[in-house]
């Protein structure tokens, strides 16, 4: 800028563009904002990071990229959808576009593309103007980031137990613990109703009609006390190990109607579980109700819910304690802020679901250094090896001592590394291939006449 | 089947087999219907029908084909993405099918997806049964489907009259009127705000910003009292070429707040319109609550809105007189009928909004035939030569009177005229082209936990 080494007492002299080169010095832009535009999208699929997880590359006619996450397993065709809607548009008006993409989001999975996108274009904002982005949401409320993290179940109590001590002896300071009725569905007398499902309990089966498919009220699975007897020694074990001071919540105990989620809440609240969550879907807001008025556990739902309305219904009748978005479905950055900053008016907290790549992880890692109501951000990556080498721009490793330590760096203040990315490339898919065949918009965006 | 000249009197004596085919000889059947399997989904999109309407096939494994249509300007990818949730699937299980990929289904055109193969679902059903989609429906409350229609505006009001009365002369018995205020805006003293948008007051500009982008109660646009009078001369020159005697709605007046709305409402009241439709975006409930108990025009809305939910929360509170869902956005025939059927029992009727080729208009007839809240069906293509030809199936014209007529054939009645369609297909595209890249589901569809 050729002002540089100039002291301040010869500034008043100059011409008003030296002035203003003098007073923006120590700004470091990487290109000029206001002429920024995107050209391009497109998308890389990782697999085993530790799910399947796209990534999300905006690039721009200054050179800077923009770097976002899909929802782990999420069609990439929900990101490359938008694409038409962004293209030449400048990034940095990140509101206007979200609000323009938005109509594309729906719940699940279908909220990874509108979320992704918005992640890179708050990266590319902050590049823009060499700013971190939780600067650019109103600076940080904390710049370390706790995280909570599980472990994989066990069928052994005492192992189990022993995995989530070892989380503890690494560092983490806040832990869930998984409980499905499937470990303790073989003792006699424990459930009822398993017959029903030729006894496979498998909460994760995919099949239309399975177990895993069917809604909680739709099941006729219950737990006897003996059940949840058998159940709880498992938490005992876990408990012994750990203590009693450290939080704890729970998650995926299984699809049984509102009843059986209330007595398996009474029976676990000795245990000063930090919540239960998911036990009904989070769209039946009456069983929410029933379950939070009539138990002494927190209670928690969101990973699957996209945008501040579906929101906002669950804030507004304060049908969970806690609210556990996944900034990848949720909506991205900013929409995932104004999600927990209205929960905080409403007496509830925050926890962030996330289970994908760095680049998603620490772009939540920005949501939750600049959202007061935030209390602990998942950190699903223990078990996947190389996970720390998909980026570049922090210090490894990532997630040290149970949190994320952000940096001054601009944008997410991480970029992906490719050479790592190719590592975790999911088979038969290349390196953020053309995606030319949705560079046209093809529909009449406006949803109202 | 080998019995078909037996008398009654010897079928006792048969054995069972015989028996069976004897008592369904009369049963039409183009397919084993227990083992129909989709087979494969493409879509070919036509241009000109009035506007552009991607055309859904579905094959099978019997050699039967389902014709379904997405909402006209839509992307045919909303389609598409269905295509690996019902490959290998029996449509004839249309609901459980629906239920599946309603999931995809969004607001505005975004419905047309789940619409468009909902109707290709249904139409394979009644071809495999041999049932018309009516039947399958509950039956008819009529076989003569009343269409309504409107005319292209003109700013010469005579020139404007004289166009509705070549609808009514043409026999139509239900019209409607557009008049947008674009068409008196250059009279001066007629419209406050214009200049805030350069007058440029066109309600179909689609770039993000313009007063077409721009909900209602954004513009700052009011109509004043000579404005009104300038627009009622309109709906006089064409009351007093059409009389009063034939029921006549009013869409398209506008984007201005709902204080000028019901202004409007109050100036039109005398030439008793069948309603005002889309005064403010469907979204906003209490601005519609406002409008409809503010006035003593009937009020409707509903061709942007997907799926019965949003409905519901419209019917449950009464927000307008009237709904007018497009079976292409609103999820196709079965929820359609679902919305209607609710919307009835709470005294609301139905319009049905429609503006494609021959095979959503007479899919949106079933619907009509089997639905008995229903008023009216849009007709579209008075101006779009070679309409007819689309279609085979049908006596010509298929509009006639003023009414569509149904028959007793299976399925929708009707099939695609592939020649036909090459003259309407899109530039640039083929008709149905292969689509394997959307044969593999690639994306957790649960949208719980």
């Amino acid at each position: 800028m050729g002002v540089g080494g100039l002291s301040l007492a010869a500034v008043p002299l100059l011409p008003i563009e030296d002035r203003v080169a003098y007073a923006t010095q120590n700004v470091s832009r990487a290109s000029k904002p206001s002429d920024l535009k995107i050209t391009d999208l497109r998308i890389a699929v990782l697999e085993g990071v530790p799910f399947t997880s796209p990534i999300v590359r905006i690039s721009t006619n200054q050179g800077i990229t923009g770097w976002g996450e899909v929802r782990d397993d999420a069609d990439p065709r929900f990101a490359l959808m938008l694409k038409s809607r962004i293209l030449g548009e400048n990034p940095c008006n990140v509101e206007m576009l979200f609000k323009r993409i938005k109509q594309f989001g729906g719940q699940g999975r279908q909220g990874g593309g509108v979320s992704g996108v918005e992640m890179a274009l708050w990266d590319l904002a902050g590049k823009a103007f060499g700013v971190p982005v939780y600067q650019l949401l109103g600076g940080q409320y904390r710049n370390q980031v706790r995280v909570y993290t599980d472990a994989t179940e066990s069928e052994d109590p005492e192992e189990y137990a022993a995995r989530m001590k070892a989380r503890v002896d690494a560092g983490v300071t806040f832990l869930k613990m998984d409980l499905g009725l499937e470990l303790i569905s073989k003792i006699e007398g424990t459930v009822v109703g398993g017959g029903l499902w030729g006894d496979d309990l498998g909460q994760y089966n995919g099949d239309p009609g399975s177990y895993g498919m069917t809604e909680h009220a739709f099941t006729q699975v219950q737990i006897t006390d003996k059940g949840l007897d058998e159940m709880a020694k498992y938490i005992e074990a876990v408990r012994g190990a750990i203590g009693y001071e450290i939080p704890m919540g729970m998650d995926h105990t299984g699809h049984f109607g509102v009843d059986t989620a209330i007595r398996l809440a009474n029976r676990f609240e000795r245990y000063n579980l930090a919540y239960l969550e998911d036990l009904v879907p989070w769209f039946y807001h009456d069983d929410w109700r029933q379950i939070t008025e009539n138990t002494n556990v927190p209670t928690m739902t969101g990973e699957d819910i996209f945008g501040f309305e579906a929101f906002k219904e669950i804030i507004d009748q304060g049908l969970v304690e806690l609210i556990h978005p996944d900034p990848a479905t949720a909506g991205g950055i900013l929409e995932t802020k104004r999600i927990a900053d209205y929960a905080q008016m409403h007496s509830i907290a925050t926890m962030l679901h996330y289970a994908g790549s760095p680049i998603g992880a620490i772009a939540s890692a920005h949501i939750a250094a600049a959202t007061e109501g935030f209390q602990a951000l998942e950190y699903h990556s223990f078990e996947v090896e190389g996970w720390d080498t998909l980026v570049d721009g922090m210090e490894k490793p990532l997630m040290k001592n149970g949190f994320y330590t952000l940096t001054d760096r601009p944008g997410l203040g991480v970029d992906l590394n490719e050479d790592a990315a190719k590592q975790f490339l999911k088979e038969g898919t290349q390196l953020f291939p053309k995606s030319d065949e949705w560079n046209e918009k093809d529909s009449w965006d406006r949803i109202w006449s």
